[in-house]
């Protein structure tokens, strides 16, 4: 909350809204009643068919909303998509938003939910943060079926001599569940197989969430699914989910996830909802079918991308926009006083005091990544996200910065004021997006050796001095380049708090080395992760789980979600 | 397929529907549509509040279908549900029809669909096959919840000391996934937890299922929930779901999955599709919610309970009816001619051939059953659910042999022919349930110990001479009836294929003794089940499971659902 008690919380400003039908927002676009599949009356899945239809239309304008490295001040990356939506709505553009959907797990732990804050946000949260339209759910039952297939195939004789401990497709569950980390399975006699080391991932971090926000339709779906890796026979030769006939029965499980969301925003903008890979070890990007939808039928399309510039927009840029052919027209990098003053150095319990030295010295971090977003050939503009203690020397302070960068920095009051207080950027976001001067291209070229790829976006997106490897990693990237991945891009999965892979070193260090701990191939997604540091796949529960203030009141009303 | 390659498959039928929008079939019920919250344009949820309304609405007429013990041959309880709904409403009637959800996990296995056959299915059968509007991914999430937050609360220092040898709560996936089984948890080290053994049921075994189907709005929902007992203290005192403030967010996780799904048959009739649990460890009917609704907005109710009258039927009366102080009007039992000829000691394989003689020896399972219904004081008749194979001789052979019994077997075609095939039984079941004869009445009284319970079903429903129990089981018996849970009914779980635990022993075995191996108390659920042989409570997936040949067409249709 940003200020006084006299201040609604998000909750309680997200009940007040006033939702208007799913269809009338879905006509702000075109989309025609019967193309919209309701879920309630307030969220709907456009049409598979529809989306056909609007293949050959020309495109909007593509706007990424990224950010400086997170902080646990905040930076409201999400609040501000949302706002500069109903900003170039505001201002009368047929705008849409394209936002990914929250995890489950995560909102009974510590988190609350990811669908904006303040009066800048998508409705109907409560929805949103739980079983929403059930893409989730259909991702995990997706995954568990070629689980137990795969089990089911080595009980069976296993035909395709699948060494049972080389199984790496593992099962997922959309919940925080540290016990189910890493399991022995199949045991309990004949009759359950053969036992063997096994573990869960959260649903977020199954590739098949990343195959469905890369897929392009539903042949696209099903031939990724099919070149799913789950495992390696004794002579190190891949077993594909085809191989163990997982892919049809998968696409089938699938055919509704990968129709995207609508929703609406506070002020009955439109907004897709769809898609929410992990952003450490996948891409972490709203789908492709619901930024190319929507860029079919809305002039300004306005995206996010997980985390911080280094991680989000990089991989937004390599993976997504490089696999689906986007090409984006400006990017805002979203920052607060805050978060910018502990880049700075400023512990959290000091942030409420003005510290223009610190917004200075936290700006080094902000403005690496205007470097770095320009890098791709991608006009940048600063979005000051306002909080109510911020000061106007710090604020004149990010702007003189981001002057002298020589780009512009804008003070934005969506969380507060809604669009009204987003209206310069509004502007000049639309200026920025019609002058032309986006000439995108991404980082690397498909034909860099794998190895090449990694150490390119170490040396010029997080500015270390190498990229080292053991042999063994090297080894195996070798080996994917002669099996024919070498033209993938490249998912580094790092710290998103620093552009090291240190998570305490703040502001915008250079000449650290960052190692390669290890390399997985999603060859169903088409990328290669690189590894860089402890990748969290399965979170845990606090000690005070939010789940215990999650409730229905009196009025049948959902209590704790935030 | 009931004859030859002429005749349609199931999923042909069902995608010829001439499908009605949901807010049609809602109003032949006086559901206005604002109180439908639709899923897709073919289904849709019944808002709690329209519930709450009808509350004080005078009943309809409840007709339970249930049938002789299964066979391989197949006896259409399903089928004959929808047929003799549709049948209700073609004579007129103000009819609906409450049936359960499927279960995702047998979809991929042997099982087909459980949506009906032939021309009296409900639909959208792929649908509702598949994850319908998400009912068992909620039930799937809360239980899962639950067991996180018991593994949590242990990590986090256990102040409820639950002895993490005898935590009872276990994890539940909609999938037949024989590997998880049995477990071990929590390896890998300190981080992840304590390791124990553990293990996964499949959804529908959850007794979070079995509340679902039991309770009567959110607040009776979440109390339930509360009073689920997770596991033991080393001193055996329960530990609830309450006492690690689990319930709240359950209740929430669950909100919408217990407002009543609506659809409609081939013939655009309403059914409501709700619930689904287990009918093995739990009482297998359509929720409480779905047919007290029903019973509130239509003259008359057609519903089913799992397997056979022995288990089904019993269960129905003794648990659903009981605890929902429902009144059934009269009751349908179902048998086929192929199915008598195999409790007649044929072959499956020989079943194509005429056989009076084994037709009437396997009417002697029928016999029974009908005594059974009777001895609770409901008026029963028997569907002889047609098949192209069935001679005259057979049919007036299980004619005859109903009357003798003094009651009345109709011959019905509504497999084949729609309602036009079943108004014969739609006519008799009207005039019976209008006849007043039911004095309705469940077995035996609360009030009864509740090894004495068992027993009463064992001799009155089984006809077994007697019901053992080791002295372990007793002890349990009276350690949860001296825990103030000796009120509860017995849940009986036993093999659905014959009155006694063999079965092979198919038609009307007596004298056999039936012996209680284990007892678990499902206190939120309200029951306490008294197992009499292996119950398994998470399927495999065979040799081929029916996954291989389940995909999207060229059409996007899905193919291998039948």
């Amino acid at each position: 909350m940003k200020s006084g008690a006299e201040v609604k919380s998000d909750i309680e400003i997200a009940r007040a809204a006033k939702k208007k039908p799913i269809q009338e927002i879905g006509a702000r676009l075109d989309i025609p009643s019967e193309h919209l599949l309701p879920y309630g009356h307030d969220k709907a899945k456009v049409s598979a068919e529809f989306i056909a239809e609007t293949r050959n239309n020309t495109d909007g304008k593509l706007i990424l909303v990224t950010a400086i490295n997170p902080t646990p001040a905040g930076e409201g990356k999400t609040t501000t998509t949302v706002g500069l939506g109903d900003g170039l709505n505001r201002i009368g553009k047929k705008a849409a938003i394209c936002i990914r959907e929250a995890s489950l797990g995560p909102c009974f732990g510590v988190k609350g939910g990811a669908a904006g804050g303040g009066y800048a946000q998508v409705v109907p949260m409560e929805d949103m943060n739980l079983h929403f339209t059930g893409d989730f759910h259909a991702i995990t039952s997706a995954h568990n079926l070629l689980s137990a297939l795969i089990d089911n195939h080595i009980y069976w004789g296993n035909a395709e001599e699948i060494d049972t401990r080389r199984v790496t497709w593992r099962r997922v569950m959309d919940m925080n569940d540290r016990a189910l980390r890493e399991i022995v399975c199949s045991l309990g006699g004949v009759a359950n197989g053969f036992p063997r080391e096994a573990g869960f991932d959260i649903t977020v971090a199954s590739e098949v969430m990343a195959i469905l926000c890369l897929a392009t339709d539903l042949k696209d779906l099903e031939k990724r699914l099919g070149d799913i890796i789950v495992g390696y026979r004794r002579d190190k030769s891949p077993v594909f989910a085809r191989d163990i006939k997982a892919d049809g029965a998968m696409t089938v499980l699938l055919k509704d996830a990968l129709q995207p969301n609508l929703v609406q925003t506070l002020e009955n903008n439109p907004a897709f909802v769809h898609g929410g890979p992990f952003a450490n070890i996948a891409h972490g990007c709203n789908s492709v079918m619901a930024t190319t939808t929507a860029l079919k039928i809305a002039d300004y399309v306005v995206t996010e991308a997980g985390f911080g510039a280094d991680l989000g927009a990089e991989k937004f840029f390599d993976i997504k926009c490089r696999k689906a052919g986007l090409k984006p027209a400006a990017a805002v990098i979203v920052a607060t006083v805050r978060a910018l003053k502990m880049n700075g150095g400023v512990k959290k319990e000091d942030l409420g005091a003005e510290n223009v030295e610190a917004v200075k010295a936290g700006c080094a971090n902000l403005g690496r990544h205007i470097e770095n977003v320009k890098q791709f050939g991608v006009p940048a503009i600063v979005a000051i996200n306002h909080f109510h203690t911020d000061t106007d020397a710090e604020i004149e302070a990010v702007k003189a910065y981001v002057a002298e960068q020589g780009e512009e920095a804008i003070l934005c009051r969506h969380w507060a004021e809604g669009s009204a207080g987003i209206e310069e950027l509004a502007h000049k976001v639309v200026a920025l997006a019609e002058s032309g001067v986006s000439q995108f291209a991404p980082l690397y070229a498909d034909e860099m050796s794998l190895f090449e790829k990694i150490e390119t976006v170490v040396k010029r997106i997080y500015r270390g001095s190498e990229a080292v490897a053991d042999k063994s990693v090297r080894n195996q990237l070798k080996q994917w380049e002669e099996q024919g991945y070498g033209h993938l891009p490249v998912c580094m999965a790092k710290t998103q708090y620093s552009f090291s892979t240190d998570p305490n070193l703040r502001g915008a260090p250079t000449g650290h080395v960052v190692p390669i701990r290890e390399v997985r191939l999603s060859a169903g997604a088409g990328f290669v992760v690189a590894i860089c540091g402890e990748i969290m796949t399965m979170p845990g529960l606090p000690k005070v789980p939010s789940s215990e203030h999650i409730f229905l009141n009196d009025d049948g009303q959902i209590e704790g979600l935030s």
